[in-house]
């Protein structure tokens, strides 16, 4: 049994992690790190150092924070021994990533920089079938509402935050995932409200190898029904993720129509790196973003108003 | 005798590469791709598939194109089989440098993505005398004229042209080569003229795993004496790189004052390395500068006119 601590104890930690946790035989949550909350059954501490100090014995540690504070609780688990997971984006920039597998290794920890969203039902059987077959187009719709899903969450408008990426980072790390070859982006645009620094909307135009045509459309403003779909077209037809990669169609007919066990499958993918003494660091996703915000062109748009 | 050509007959071709290549035994110029320019002496073509064509038996090609459109003309080199050198930055995006390196391992071509203030007369011994001392502190000062350096240029204005860190990668170039430690971005603000896509000014926070502080002012405004300059204080004292590497200072005693020896310093590398059949691709400089886009606060500034 692997005693972990959850450090974040906000929306994602509440509604992800600690279910995912509770049904998961391979952990036992132990102790909490949070500013705010409280947890009945484990010990409850205002941050992760105090966290780290009176809980030696502990395992692993799950960061939930906000990406902008989660490199120094980091070095500050993985230097205490500490296997850690990251909740996703791994961190607010590439250079504090890779130093985070630097000491992870020498610490001879686990490092486990999570994609929940390569976790969906769908995914898996997406990529194995579009493994042998060429690929003639891919369509990427993410679009959901901010207020239903980050309410006053004032940090994804700030600079490390991504914005509209912090979704749309999702829908990359599937596309990374099941793509057979790796691509790259051309030009984007990136919707700036007047009163924030990251963007609400952006579009984005990739290529690969074969010059294949990848379109992306993020959004933060659609209310309503949500969209988080992704539609390849293939030579032998049509690939469609849907729900955010937990329904699998291929040429109209529905595969997979899963449920949502995405951070159950992150958890057991954790005690298996645990257990194998390996860490799993793939930044490709991460990548992206950035080459977004370096190449993007910047579109000022009307001021988001939560 | 490596024959090699020039694509991209601007300002920078004409100022290093053309005196460069000509001091170079190893190289004999025999083409030029440009729309605008020709050179006496040696095949003048419209664009580089037009080259590429016409002189089947070419060896190398040197990229001096705008990173814009470098990426596709990198490819069509590679792939027609010869050796590329790229000038900074390597392209517009990481991962596009990413397809880049493997698609010459592919083709079995040597990639060399090049870096010329590293070739700068002081960097070596700078690097050398601080791999065995401990850093302290590190202020880097890199500012300069954009009117005097890139007259007419819009391109560096542009999603891609990077602004002002088009010089301060060079200084960044610098660094990571003579640092003993990686550093990574905490935070940063860019200046960006309320008419530009591309920062004018930035200001930029690092630190690395002492936490150090390393300390970036980049500035395109600046008129008068040009500043690149690099302080690097240590436990035994301080180290001084001043006009671009050229001239090293070490407590206060001038060790160095060279001449402009980068451009020559990067192709005797650039033979070395298709000698020994190897590539040379170093991200390092230009992730930090996909970690300012990422992490850095934006700031609205005076329109720039040139």
């Amino acid at each position: 049994m692997t005693t972990i601590a959850i450090a974040g104890f906000g929306k994602i930690a509440r509604d992800q992690h600690l279910p995912a946790l509770r049904d998961n035989r391979d952990f036992e949550l132990t102790a909490i790190a949070s500013r705010n909350a409280t947890l009945e059954g484990v010990d409850n501490h205002q941050d992760l150092d105090a966290l780290l100090s009176a809980v030696p014995a502990l395992d692993a540690v799950a960061l939930c924070t906000p990406p902008q504070v989660r490199y120094a609780q980091a070095v500050a688990a993985i230097e205490a021994g500490k296997h850690v997971l990251l909740e996703k984006p791994p961190g607010v920039s590439l250079s504090e990533v890779e130093d985070l597998v630097r000491r992870a290794k020498q610490q001879g920890v686990t490092l486990y920089a999570t994609w929940h969203a390569r976790e969906a039902a769908g995914v898996e059987k997406a990529r194995e079938w579009l493994s042998t077959r060429r690929v003639t187009g891919v369509d990427i719709q993410w679009r959901e509402d901010v207020r239903q899903w980050h309410p006053g969450q004032q940090w994804v408008w700030e600079p490390g935050g991504l914005g509209v990426f912090d979704p749309g980072i999702n829908a990359l790390s599937i596309v990374t995932r099941i793509l057979p070859e790796a691509f790259f982006l051309r030009e984007a645009t990136l919707e700036v409200p007047e009163n924030c620094q990251s963007p609400i909307g952006a579009t984005l135009e990739f290529t690969d190898v074969h010059d294949t045509p990848i379109h992306a459309d993020f959004d933060w403003r659609q209310t309503g029904p949500q969209t988080w779909q992704i539609t390849v077209d293939t030579e032998d037809g049509k690939l469609v993720l849907d729900s955010g990669g937990s329904q699998l169609s291929i040429n109209g007919e529905r595969i997979i129509d899963g449920e949502d066990v995405e951070y159950a499958g992150l958890y057991r993918r954790f005690a298996e790196l645990i257990r194998k003494g390996q860490s799993d660091v793939d930044v490709a996703p991460f990548r992206h973003v950035a080459d977004a915000f370096l190449l993007g062109r910047r579109q000022s748009v009307e001021a988001f108003i939560e």
